[in-house]
Parts: C-alpha cells; sequence; structure tokens
C-alpha cells in the first residue's frame, strides 16, 4: 500500500507500560490502515523508560531506548511526543520541556492536565505546539473531539458521565450481587478492575479530573479541578442500592457540569438514575458520557474508558490529527480547551449549597407513631415536596424497634436540603446518621 | 466577547426550508458562542430560495436573497456555500458549479452524495476544496467526524446503525401498541414523524443512503450506493413484532456495513436484536450508531437524527471546521472520506446470498403430526442448526386447524438458507409465505 503522501511523523514514546505498548503495537499492527488515511507513516524513533532493559525487549531494534525522559522530549529526531508515564513529576516537566522544544504533544494524562493544565495549555499556545489529550477522557470514547469540533455549534447545558470504570464495575457488583462496597472492591482488585491503591478511583478523584476538563471545554471556562466538589462511592450501603432498585432507580458514580444562570455546577457523586434510562444501563467497567446542547438536544456516547488498547485508539487518533496539521500553522489548530484563549470566561463555579437537584434520603427511625408527620413537617417548613415515602419492616429487637424510611424529594436547593436533614438528625426518632444521595433525570 | 481574530467567514445557504432556517437561526442564536470557540464570525450574506418573498421574511435585511442557485454558489462574496435544498436536481449541478468556483461546500444531502459522492469529491479534491456532509449521517451526531476523526487508529470492523428516524418510531409504535404496519406509518404520519410519500424511509432508501457513506468511511473503499442490499420494514406484521418480543429480541431497522473476509457486507433490513441490548433500547424518532473497531471495541453514539436544529447542529460544526482550516492547504485537511483518495480499494461488496447471520423464521403450519420433523429435516441436511423454537396455539377454523411456528437459528449462510426456506416453502402442510429475519448480536 503506498498511500503515504508526506513525510513519515517521528514519535518519541514516554513511558512504555501498559498504555505505552498498547500504543506501540497499535502503530505497528494498523501502520498500512493507518497510512491509508493520514497519508502519513507514524514511526516511533525513541521511547524512554526507567528500565531500559525491559524496553528494549518490548521495541525494534531501529527504536532509539533512553532512559531519560529530558533526553527524549528535547530528540531532535522527535516531532510529537506521547506522554503516557502518568503521575504529576515528572511528566509536568518533561511535558513543558517539550512543548519548550517546539514537539507536539499527546498525552493521556488527565491527572496532570487538570491540575497544571491552564498552564501547559498556554505555554503550548505560546509555542504554537498542540498539546492533544482525546485519552484523558472515557479512554477510546471520542468525547473530546465531540465536545470541541462535533458539537461547536451549539450552546452546551450540561454534560454528565459514567467516566470512572472501576467505579462502575464495583457499583455494578454491588448491584447484581447485593455486595456491600468492600467485598465489591476487593473483588474488582481481584480481576484487575481496580488497582492495589485504588483511592483516586473510589473517592471519585480520577472522575473529578476528568469532568474539570470536559467543563472546561463544554463552556469555556478555566480548569477548575480545585473547585469540584467530590463524592466517592466508599460511603455507599447493599441496603441502598436496593431501595433504589425498589424505587425504579439505579445508582451511579457520575460526573456533572451543568450551565446554570449564575455560574457552572461541577460535580462527582453517586447519583440515582431512572432504571430504564440510557446510562443507567451502563454496566461494568464500561463507560457512557451524555452530552446536552441547545440544538443537537441529548446526545450520548458509549465505550470502554480504560485499556490499553481503547486509550492507545484515543492516543493515536491525537497523533493523527496532529500529523495531518504539522505543516499547518498553528493558527489553523481547533484550540485546545475548544474556545479560543481570549474568549475563556472565569465563570464561577456554584458553591455545592446552591445546587438545585433532587434527593433521596433513607432514615432509620424508630417504629412508633407520628415519625412521618415529624419529618414531613421539617421538609415542609423548607418548601420541599416529595416525590415518593417507602417504609420498610421494623427491624431489630423488638424493645425499639427500628424501621427504615426512604423519601424520595422534588428538587431543592442543597444548603436547604442540609438545614432540613440537620433537623432531622436532631429528632430523637432517628437513630442513625441520616444516608442522603442525589437524584437526576437527565431528560 | 471579542474572541474574533479571524475574518469573518461569509457564508451562502442554499435552499431555506426546515433545515436552512435553523441553520440561520442557530448562526444567530449562537453568534458569541460560535465566535467564542472558533475565532470568526459566521455571515450568512445571501440565500436561495425560489420563493423570495418568503425568503426576504425570514432573514435580515443584510442578507442578499436570491431566486437563482447558481448566482448563489459564484457569488463573489460566498466563502462556503451551504446546500440544504435537498434532492438530486438540481442540487448536483449547483454543488459542482460551487466547486468549479472554488467555495467549500457544507451539505446535509445524503442522496445526493450516495449516488454521486464519488465524482462529487474527486472534483473537491481537484479544486482544492473541502465537501463537508457531519448532518448527512444522524443528524446531530457527529459520527462522520468519529468515523474519520475520532476512531481513526482503528481498523474498523464493523458499523451497525438504527438511522432513520422516521422507521424507528413506526417500530416503537407498532411495538408498544400492538399496531400493524399501516396504522402506526398513518400515525407517524399525522404526528409529523414521517413525510406524505414516506417511500424513501420505509423501503430502507434513506438509511442506504447512509449506510453506503458509512461504509466508505470505515473501511476506505468506495461509496457504493448500488451495492446496499436493502428491505424496508412495509412487510412487518405485528406478529412477528410480538414474538420476537417473547423471545427476548426487539426489531429494528438497521443499517449495517462489516469487513469479512473477502469483501464488505453492505445491507439495510429489519433485524432482531437482543432487548437488553443498548441498540433495543433505542426507541421513537431517536437514532444511534454502533461502531466496533480493533482497538476500542464496541462504541455507541446516541441522539437525533432528524429535525432542523439538531441537523443544523451538524452543519454549523462543519462550517467551524471549514473556516478553521480555510487559510490552510487543502492537504491539511482530513479526507472528504476518511481515507487518502490513492488507498481508496475497491473491496467488493458481499452478494447478500454470501452473508452469513442468524434468522428468525415463521411458518404457518397445518397442526398435525410431523411437521416440526419435516422441517427440521430440511434445515439439518442443510447443516442450519436451532436455537430456539416455539410453537403457538392453533386459530383458525376447526377443519383444517393452523398454528405458528416459529424458529432461531444459528449462523447460516443466506443462500443456504433462501434453499431451505423454498424447500419449506413447498411443502403441503406449509400454508402461508414464511417470513424470515435476520438476527445479530453486537457484541
Amino acid at each position: 500500500m503506498s498511500a503515504s503522501r508526506g513525510r513519515p511523523i517521528r514519535l518519541g514514546l514516554l513511558g512504555l507500560g501498559t498504555v505505552g505498548l498498547a500504543a506501540y503495537d497499535l502503530l505497528r499492527r494498523n501502520q498500512d490502515e493507518i497510512t491509508r488515511r493520514s497519508g502519513h507513516a507514524l514511526q516511533v524513533v525513541a521511547v524512554a523508560r526507567r528500565d531500559t532493559q525491559a524496553a528494549r525487549r518490548c521495541v525494534d531494534d531501529s527504536v532509539q531506548v533512553l532512559a531519560d525522559g529530558h533526553a527524549l522530549v528535547t530528540h531532535a529526531e522527535v516531532d510529537v511526543v506521547v506522554e503516557l508515564m502518568g503521575g504529576i513529576d515528572p511528566a509536568k516537566q518533561w511535558v513543558l520541556a517539550a512543548i519548550d522544544a517546539g514537539k507536539h504533544v499527546v498525552t493521556a494524562n488527565k491527572a496532570l492536565l487538570a491540575l497544571h493544565g491552564n498552564e501547559i495549555f498556554a505555554r503550548a499556545r505560546e509555542r504554537g505546539v498542540v498539546v492533544a489529550f482525546e485519552a484523558a477522557v472515557a479512554g477510546g470514547i471520542p468525547i473530546i473531539k465531540t465536545l470541541r469540533e462535533g458539537l461547536s455549534a451549539n450552546r452546551i447545558q450540561w454534560v454528565a458521565g459514567i467516566i470512572n470504570g472501576t467505579t462502575n464495575f464495583i457499583l455494578t457488583q454491588m448491584r447484581q450481587k447485593g455486595l456491600d462496597f468492600s467485598s465489591a472492591l476487593a473483588q474488582a482488585q481481584a480481576l484487575g478492575y481496580a488497582e492495589a491503591d485504588p483511592t483516586f478511583d473510589i473517592e471519585g478523584v480520577d472522575a473529578a479530573h476528568k469532568i474539570a476538563l470536559v467543563s472546561a471545554m463544554a463552556f469555556g471556562v478555566r480548569v477548575q479541578f480545585d473547585r469540584v466538589h467530590v463524592e466517592g462511592i466508599t460511603q455507599l450501603q447493599a441496603a441502598d442500592m436496593r431501595y433504589a432498585e425498589q424505587l425504579g432507580y439505579r445508582i451511579k458514580l457520575l460526573g456533572i457540569t451543568k450551565r446554570v444562570d449564575n455560574g457552572v455546577e461541577l460535580r462527582v457523586h453517586p447519583t440515582l438514575l431512572p432504571q430504564r434510562s440510557l446510562l443507567a444501563s451502563v454496566e461494568d467497567a464500561m463507560n457512557a458520557v451524555m452530552v446536552c446542547g441547545d440544538a443537537v438536544g441529548s446526545t450520548l456516547y458509549y465505550g470502554k474508558g480504560a485499556g490499553g488498547d481503547p486509550t492507545a485508539s484515543a492516543v493515536v487518533a491525537d497523533v493523527l490529527d496532529v500529523a495531518r496539521l504539522m505543516d499547518a500553522d498553528a493558527v489553523h489548530h481547533a484550540p485546545a480547551l475548544a474556545f479560543q484563549p481570549s474568549a475563556v470566561d472565569d465563570g464561577p463555579v456554584l458553591p455545592q449549597d446552591e445546587v438545585v437537584t433532587s434527593y433521596y434520603l433513607r432514615l432509620r427511625v424508630r417504629d412508633e407513631a407520628g415519625v412521618l408527620a415529624q419529618l414531613t413537617a421539617i421538609l415542609a417548613q423548607r418548601h420541599i415536596s416529595l416525590d415518593a415515602v417507602i417504609q420498610r419492616e421494623a427491624q431489630g429487637d423488638e424493645a425499639t424497634p427500628h424501621t427504615d424510611l426512604i423519601v424520595l424529594t422534588h428538587a431543592a436547593r442543597e444548603g436547604v436540603m442540609n438545614q432540613a436533614i440537620a433537623a432531622m438528625q436532631a429528632l430523637d426518632v432517628v437513630v442513625q446518621p441520616v444516608v442522603r444521595l442525589r437524584r437526576e433525570v437527565f431528560a
């Protein structure tokens, strides 16, 4: 196949772990197909990995193996640096050095961009190079390109997504097998769906990294990771999975960002979704992102959100984009964060107290007359109206029988809801901490 | 908001019907947001519509209104021609004239591109202009960009989609309300989901237009509309919707294109899908496309496939892509059909007889001993194995009681299956034409 019409694009791979190796293999395996599409041959000329002997065993003899990332990013023969090492240090300094050396950068590093994206993108603009990051959100699903280009005619209204596969796998196990969180986590670790230290996943930090990037691209605001309201899934109990199910809902960890009158909502938390909704049917380690625009309406993008091959799919697609535009002036590239830098808003992120949503409450109460009246009075005083109430049979010893009271509310401001919960908690009849989850219906 | 850094992009709208007006309104409504993204102001300088008085009432005084499309596409002040008139004549001659005049073209015209795309794209390449057509497939869902850029690292294996909203609406009505085809069509027409002449939709021609384009982009083959095997939904009966449901399936009209050993499958037909699959849960007039690539695995894209606003979303996104690249050399554009023209295969489309899939058969048979044995012998002789058989209670007058026999088969070559069906049909005990539907399970 001699479809090549441009000069070869020379790549340097920074990091050669699971994703790095998958990208290397994908570039080789689909070499012909990629050249048929791009007109360029993509050539890995150098890789950097601390363990050079291990690296040597993985790549062709023609590929230079370096121990020093800095040497790779400043390598005279590298056109595009592909950063797949992860973490902040030394990834940040090497990415900046690559930019300073005039290299285009493709990265899958969501933590780096969530924390230092504003600085990195600004440096890339100054230097006239591209920093592409499709692989940083939702693996192989081209959601970054969709937000930046596919839906660029829209005023985006909200984005909501299942953007962490580990937690979605755990939640699926909890629901399907009635497991509690820690058993489901242990299973996910045994099956390789969760890392030995799963903190970033289960505490919602990874999803927060991603939704901060998505929010910037959706609304033209800065990357504001430090403003994300983050709740993970570690507090979720099997009982709530069950009750949600009985009420027609399913609990998912969502990253949510919405444009509202007075700013932007930016949050990650477990969320009840109607069982019949598309997002609710996204199971196991799959990812899905819904985007609602004023013209296009609600759209959904679904696929594998992690793993070597899907991530490599996004990385190599980014390389192809860069390759296509490499000889053009940087002015012809879509802006990294979708909006012109001069047009970026300092759109305020709403304090979580001001977010309006509806709620699921579970109260463990004494099984005695008048309890429901006390609770509903607290809600009524604050103009929070009820959507549904269910009461479960009493349990516990007979002297002090307890019961579960589950309440679904209509929309309320979170600050007001928190006051209501505090008032409920103060009642003698409420014998355990009130469980509160949020509920969303994405139309 | 003064984010504009490029010169205004001047647009000429060819056609000012539902989509034309929606695009015009969208460009005005989201002017600020679009400029924030693109750095360019997009300006409609002229529109062409036969009824110039009606057009005059729809647009600003500053917009020139022309009766003659040719005058618009050769207009000195127009940079990009947006063709939203539909049909082949005179759309084809005006699009070619626009290209010859050095204008970039954005079009939503799938019929035009399915029939004459090879010629039009070749002319555009010669002239160094872009013909963009995101709106031609699945409305606002950016599936063209996804196939061309987002998944460009993959060897695409198959694409399957619900890409005609009218038929999906009709099928949803048939299933939910137990309607037969003609009643459901009448309802769809009353509600505005089907046109007065719905032939192109219900006969599968519209879906065939779209899958021919998709196939070219997925595999790097020519646009081969004339090779699509097309079956619409007009022959579907309420009984089969019901039986499929009982067997755990749902019937959808799919456009399917697959890469197989000896060529490419290219077909549109009603298809049984497992009820729990994501595609099966796409209801009403919604569209969804699944794409499976060797690296990314199975992905799905979902949204509104028709209507003014969703289509305008895709049209204006295309204009933004063109605007971004307008000052660059055409070499920097992604190829219109995703692959370099020199790399396009003459990949053969498989004769439908050679397609391998599994089948749903419904046979109306005499309710007498030995019928099932006769039928299964016919299948067994041809090495077609059975997945499930159900038999429904006898109906009709008592002298000649009849019964419905429903058979799900495992995979078989269609030519062989057709022989088997002919043999079954020839049996005395089979009293009506055998109903045959295809079944797919997209993993």
